[in-house]
C-alpha cells in the first residue's frame, strides 16, 4: 500500500532524468530524512548513481542522481523455427553484445537450450560481463507458450517441446529469473518499448514463413485467456480456400505466408524455399516474386482490415523476413485497410515497416524481464537482500 | 506518490467486507493513528458505516468498518436510436429507481437531454432522493463518442448531435462529473462488472437494429486510437455481398442486423420493422424467422472466429434486442466459432447470453461514473471540500 520504498524511487529516476534530494523531496511528499535513506540504499546496490559520475568521473561531488542503466545486464533470446539470435542488453535494452545463428527448434529443448547457455557464455566474455551481474533472462519462442508457467503449449513447429518447463530449466541453470513468451508479443513489446512507449495500442504483424501478431493494448502487452491472442495466420481469407496444414481451408498463412509463396514460385520453376527467398527474387526484380508480395500485402490487408475495425489501433508494424522485400508488402496492406476499414478507425492509423527490424525480438524479450526486474517489488527485495 | 490517504483506504474497504482498525493497520502497513485519522475522514463524509450499523442501528459499539454503498447514489442514461432507459443506482450499480421509454434520438441533443434531466428528477423522487445525494452521471449514446470529451463524433444514426458536448451540458446543468461513452462499451462494462468482474478479456456483442461490440482487455474498457474500437458491424462477412449504407459491401450489419432481417421477413409478406418484430415472429414459431436467425448467428460467427483468434477472449456475452430470441441465434454463432477458431482459443471459451439483458446499459453507465468518483484522487477530494 504505502509506496515510499526505494523500488518506488527508482521508478521515477527510470526515465534517465538526474533529479536532487530536495526534487525528490517535492514530488513524493516523503520526508528529507526519508528520501535521504532510500537513496543510500539505491546507491549501495548500485541501482543510481550521482548525476555527473554518469558524464565524468571527476570533479565536484553532485547532489543529483539518476538511474544507472549498467547496474546490471539483462540476457535475451529469439529462438524462431530455423534460426536464433542472442543478446546481452544494458536495462535500457541497449545491445551490448549479439549473435544470430542458424538453429532448427526442431532439435527439442534439451540441445536448444545447451546451445544458449553457452552461447550466452561466449557473449558475456565478448562484453566483459560475468554471469553475477546478469538480472534475468528473456525468452521468445515460435509457439503458443503460457506465460505464467514458462511451457510452450502445443506448439506446432516445436516437436518435443509441448509443456517442456523452458523457464525452469534456464533459472535452475543461471539462478535468475527467467520470463518466455511467444516469439511475436515480444518483438511487439520490442517494437513499442524502443520506437514508440507512448503509443497505447499498437499491433506487430509478423510475416515469415507464419504470420502472426503481436498486441499492445492499453500500454500492455494483450496475451488473452489462453496466451492464444494474435494468431492471426488461421483467420480465414474471404474468396480463399486454399487448404491450410490446420485442417481448414483459406488460412491466412496458407494464402499469403512466406512458406505459400515460395510454393507458387517453384510451381514457375524458381528456386525458392521459404520467406528469405521470395526477398531475395524481389531484390532482383523478378516481377513474378514482387506481384505475389503485393498480393501478399492485400491479402494481409483483408484480414487487418477487419481487425481495425475491431481494435482500432494507433500504429501497425510489420515485420518478420517477408518485410524485408520492402515497400512492396505494405503497399498491397495500405491498399485494402484504407479502402476497406471505417474512416474514424484509419483516421490517425499509421502503418509501417519494424524500425527494429531483425533485433526486435532480442530487444523485446529483454525489455520484458528488465520489467519485471525494475518493479518496486523486485527492487525493493533487491536492496533487502 | 504516498497512498496513505482516506481515498486509499477506501479502495481496500470497497469490497464491502467490514474490517477492524488493527486489520487495517495490518493491511496497510500505516501508524494506527494514521489509520484512525483516515477512518474519521472517510466516516464524517459517510462513505464508509460501522460494521453493525449495516446490520442494525443498535447494540454495542463497533470496531469495524464497512464501505456504505448508500453513500452517494448514481444517474445512468442509456440512449438507443428509438428507446432510451435511465436510472438511479447505488454504489454498487444496484438499480434503485429505472424507467424505459420510447425516445428517438433523431430529435437532436436539446430535445433528448432535456427529457434525460426531467425523468431524473422524476426518478430521484420515486426512490426518495435529492440532487445533492447523486455523485455523477454516466450516459451511453449509440454511436462514437469521443470518452475525454464527452462528445460524438460523427455518428451516422444520430442527426444534430455531431460534436455536441453532451458531457460538458449536463454537468452545467447538474454540477456533477458526467461521463459519456458508446452505448456498447458501456454494455460491456455493466456485464462485466456485475456479472464476472474477475474475467480479464470479454466481448460484449450487441445484435440489435446494428451490430456492435464492447472489449474488455486486461479487465479493462479497450476503446482504441479513436474510440472507435468494437466497430464490427462493417466487417467483411466473406462470400456476401450485400451493399451496406455505409457504401462498402458484405458488412456484418447489412448481412446479420435486425434490419437487414426484418428487410427479408418483409420481402415475404410478413410484418417487420426491426429486430424486435424479428423476435416476435420467432417467438410466435414462424418457421423462417427462426431460419433467418439461425443463419444470423452463423454470419455472426464468421466475424467472431477470426476475433478469437486475434483476441483470444475468455467469454463473448451476446446481447441486443435479437438476443432475445433465445438460444437460434448463439447456436449459430457456437457452431461456427468452435468450428472455425483454433483449438487453444475456445479451449476456454464461454459463449453466453447477456445476464442483465436489457439493464446492462443502465449499469454499466453507473458503474462507469461510480468507479470515477470511487477513485482514490476523487475521495480525497471529497473528504478535503
Amino acid at each position: 500500500m504505502v509506496q515510499d520504498t526505494p523500488g518506488a524511487l527508482l521508478s521515477i529516476l527510470r526515465d534517465g532524468q538526474p533529479r536532487t534530494r530536495a526534487e525528490l523531496v517535492q514530488l513524493t511528499g516523503l520526508a528529507r530524512s526519508t528520501v535521504s535513506q532510500r537513496l543510500d540504499a539505491l546507491l549501495l546496490h548500485h541501482w543510481i548513481v550521482p548525476a555527473d559520475q554518469a558524464i565524468s568521473s571527476g570533479g565536484r561531488p553532485s547532489t543529483a542522481f539518476t538511474f544507472n542503466p549498467r547496474a546490471r545486464i539483462a540476457l535475451a533470446a529469439d529462438i524462431g523455427v530455423t534460426r536464433a539470435r542472442l543478446a546481452v542488453t544494458d536495462l535500457r535494452g541497449v545491445i551490448l553484445a549479439e549473435r544470430a545463428a542458424d538453429m532448427a527448434v526442431a532439435q527439442g529443448p534439451e540441445v536448444c537450450l545447451t546451445w544458449v547457455l553457452e552461447t550466452f557464455d561466449e557473449l558475456l566474455a565478448e562484453c566483459g560481463h560475468r554471469m553475477s551481474d546478469v538480472c534475468g533472462v528473456g525468452v521468445g519462442l515460435p509457439g503458443p507458450v503460457e506465460h505464467e508457467s514458462g511451457r510452450p503449449v502445443n506448439p506446432p513447429l516445436m516437436p518435443g517441446w509441448d509443456g517442456f518447463p523452458v523457464a525452469d530449466r534456464l533459472r535452475s541453470r543461471i539462478g535468475v529469473p527467467v520470463l518466455v513468451d511467444n516469439d511475436v508479443n515480444i518483438m511487439a513489446l520490442g517494437e513499442h518499448s524502443a520506437t514508440d512507449p507512448t503509443t497505447d495500442d499498437l499491433l506487430f504483424a509478423k510475416v515469415g514463413t507464419g504470420i502472426g501478431c503481436g498486441i499492445i493494448a492499453g500500454g500492455r502487452l494483450h496475451r488473452g485467456a489462453r496466451g492464444a491472442a494474435g494468431d492471426i495466420g488461421h483467420i480465414r481469407v474471404p474468396a480463399s480456400d486454399v487448404v491450410c496444414h490446420c485442417g481448414n481451408t483459406g488460412c491466412l498463412e496458407a494464402v499469403a505466408g512466406g512458406g505459400a509463396l515460395a510454393a507458387r514460385l517453384r510451381e514457375e520453376g524458381l528456386e525458392a524455399a521459404g520467406a528469405r527467398d521470395v526477398v531475395r527474387l524481389v531484390r532482383a526484380g523478378n516481377t513474378w516474386a514482387i506481384r505475389l508480395v503485393r498480393q501478399s500485402g492485400r491479402d494481409l490487408g483483408l484480414v487487418l482490415a477487419s481487425i481495425v475495425n475491431f481494435f482500432n489501433p494507433a500504429q501497425i508494424v510489420i515485420g518478420g523476413d517477408l518485410a524485408e522485400a520492402g515497400e512492396h508488402l505494405i503497399a498491397g496492406i495500405r491498399e485494402v485497410i484504407y479502402g476497406r476499414s471505417l474512416p474514424l478507425a484509419t483516421q490517425r492509423l499509421h502503418i509501417r515497416a519494424s524500425e527494429l527490424g531483425v533485433h526486435a525480438g532480442v530487444m523485446g524479450a529483454a525489455m520484458m524481464i528488465v520489467e519485471h526486474v525494475l518493479a518496486p517489488e523486485s527492487v525493493d527485495q533487491s536492496v533487502q537482500g
